[in-house]
């Protein structure tokens, strides 16, 4: 069955009976609005949008993967906060063609990832359009901490990263090569695996800065170089690139610091903390922060030559 | 100059620098996500997405006109659960040859929409498209009352409406058929007037539910029946047609009945109050609720014969 004969409430019907609701819903869809626990008396609310062909394929991933992948995108940007995700609000467009089952596999996966942090739908809106599109919007509670921002990072600071790094990037040359393995690089690409509760924890460890690495980490980096007026050097000999990465990245004749410096879409985290921080085991320390003239994230003290990052427009 | 030819950062530099900040925003757009107050310990929030084509056109409406629907539609749900709007999230989906200048202006409507409120634009997110879309998200704060639902109007009960009905649709009739004028119908289409402060003060005098009417009058109010488990009869002869609406239906061979109970976008609210409640002035009752073993919307005790609403999949 298609979207198009369900109708808009017919499908809203169907896709919010698939939804859990979690604790901090006290008024989940089918008002005009929802309500959700704010305890903390500030809520952290953030939005991204994914878009057929551009951010996803639906010959490469599958319905339930987008799902997780929308949800994700939105989760690690509360996460980056040091804030707990809370609720998600979904605005779908679909082209009236497209299977029911289509969408309810969509809201599966984002149910299923909000669940890995607590927080759950609460909300959203269904309208048709010729070109698949999936805007979501996540809130979270801070707890009573101050905000994680990108402005904080100071000198002195140690650069750490917590979360895999180029393995969507990866998933993805792999997959625009025609190919469909190695399966661990492909799946990071359908389904990232998001470190949700080492936000919060960075928050607790004193982080000065924080942010999600959805664009590639030296762009992603840069703008907390520029917010925080500083220099952030990594060091190229903290990167071990696993083995199936290196091998692939042979196989296909690619540089694989190119996906470790340039790719999205895991959705790290990456965070400053003041020199002398104990860091959890889970944290990887990739570099420090200097004072500097001119804002710039630098390897090895040299400028990285290649490409940076992604723009959702130049791309 | 083409948002392709500015990129994704300069066209959300451009549109940034273009929104205020309202008293609730703590942090606003420019971080990985934003920082709203939220007092009350919860957090009211609601979506609404309009599509290109679908829920606009751009050869009928302005982009500033376009925004200030766009947020006019979000605010208002917020209004409906009887709290005051605090942020709106914009999420755009944009063709990479749309005019910057377009998107600008798009930004100062929703900005001036919301400022209505005291609410103001603390986040977002831009992406190429084919389609061009705008999502957005409301948030809001109910200041300690509880919120109105749609599941609470009670036998008895008096319903009463705030705002205009049936001007927009006349508008969209009078644009569909190639005619300007009259301007007040329009307008009315391309930018609604919603009476924001009336939510809360619906709260306030005890409304038992409340409902944005944006589908149309009768399927929005089926809503309320529904959910409340009730029969609500309306009173044809409460609703006087404004001149401007009875000539131009007359001229077009319309029956103007059919935009006041079936035309949507107007965003009037209609609520449910106890027998007795002091209404004020800008409040019109059009009905009253009664029990009933299938919920349904009457008027003067009978079925509706024609249209009652709008399916955004099947319009």
């Amino acid at each position: 069955m298609t979207v198009g004969a369900t109708g808009e409430f017919g499908l809203i019907a169907r896709v919010t009976a698939r939804l859990g609701s979690g604790p901090t819903c006290q008024l989940g869809p089918g008002d005009d609005a929802a309500v959700v626990s704010a305890l903390d008396t500030r809520v952290v609310a953030g939005t991204d949008v994914l878009v057929d062909g551009r951010h996803f394929r639906r010959d490469w991933s599958r319905a339930v993967d987008v799902g997780h992948r929308a949800a994700a995108a939105n989760l690690a940007d509360i996460a980056a906060m040091g804030a707990a995700p809370t609720a998600l609000l979904v605005a779908l467009c679909v082209p009236p063609d497209l299977a029911v089952s289509w969408v309810e596999e969509l809201a599966d996966g984002i149910a299923a990832e909000a669940a890995l942090t607590g927080a759950s739908v609460v909300g959203g809106d269904i309208s048709a359009s010729p070109t698949l599109t999936v805007a979501v919007t996540a809130l979270g509670d801070l707890c009573g901490r101050a905000p994680v921002q990108r402005s904080g990072a100071t000198a002195g600071d140690v650069v750490a990263l917590v979360g895999r790094l180029g393995y969507a990037s990866a998933g993805y040359t792999v997959l625009s090569r025609g190919f469909r393995s190695p399966k661990v690089l492909v799946d990071a690409y359908r389904r990232p695996r998001v470190p949700y509760a080492a936000g919060p924890d960075a928050a607790l460890l004193g982080a000065t800065s924080m942010i999600d690495i959805s664009d590639g980490l030296l762009a992603d980096l840069n703008h907390v170089a520029v917010a925080s007026g500083v220099i952030i050097d990594l060091r190229r000999e903290a990167f071990v690139i696993p083995d199936q990465m290196r091998d692939v990245a042979s196989a296909l004749g690619v540089d694989p610091y190119t996906w470790i410096f340039a790719g999205g879409d895991d959705h790290a985290l990456v965070a400053t903390f003041p020199p002398g921080t104990p860091m959890p085991p889970q944290w990887l320390v990739i570099g420090r922060v200097h004072a500097g003239d001119s804002p710039a994230v630098t390897i090895d003290q040299q400028p990285y030559v290649g490409p940076t990052g992604w723009d959702h427009f130049r791309a």
